[in-house]
């Protein structure tokens, strides 16, 4: 069911001082950061090859990253986007196997424009795991 | 300098039950599990087409992932382990910019039989990377 990795999300409390980071550290050029006013999160993407980082900085008080901000001051990895094939099939799926979907259970359109869906990290070993129809 | 993500290290505190839910609930079929004494763990690997996610269950009272399970007694994310070309490049590189490495600086062999170096969380907002040779 689960397809390619999309992304991983890296919280960070700064995204300038983070892309910086990336770049001059690791040699690697973050986009330019964009908001997303209607996701409570300012995002540049690092491509690296074979699949994407995604630093995300908080956004409005709303915002959907404050709490992991509040309990990692210093940023850390925040979620896993997998992609699938049949957001609604992997939906029905994982709750016939007991697995909670966060909030009320039907698809956003994510950040990519796309379907998305979040499954509760501790139904995971505490992994935030992110689901985008592609 | 950093290459294509090899692998999202997810430590977890019971690797049979892990491998079950992966199987299960995501419908992706981990590999055996395999005992790596010499770095204190027991992997199993989920391929997931771009990259794998990587299984890690402690092995031994000197396992370098027992910290994080006395924090996170459910197991998260623990680190993110990127390919390089030049591991003594990108470590002198990371060093001129003031990262640190970790333990003496030295690669040692990793659990794919390859050079690795791991980088301190704190220069990384709260990421822990490793590095592998490839």
């Amino acid at each position: 069911m689960l397809g390619r990795l999309n992304h991983v999300a890296i919280a960070v409390p700064d995204l300038g001082s983070a892309s910086a980071l990336y770049r001059t550290a690791l040699g690697v050029e973050p986009t330019k950061p964009q908001a997303l006013p209607e996701h409570g999160v300012t995002v540049a993407f690092v491509n690296v090859g074979n699949t994407k980082i995604e630093l995300l900085e908080p956004l409005g008080e709303d915002s959907p990253i404050l709490a992991f901000l509040d309990k990692n001051p210093a940023g850390g990895m925040h979620h896993l986007c997998y992609e699938v094939e049949d957001i609604i099939a992997a939906r029905d799926r994982l709750r016939e196997q007991g697995a909670r979907i966060l909030g009320d259970g039907e698809p956003k359109i994510g950040a990519h424009g796309k379907p998305v869906l979040f499954l509760h990290p501790k139904d995971f070993n505490g992994t935030l795991i992110e689901l985008e129809q592609v």
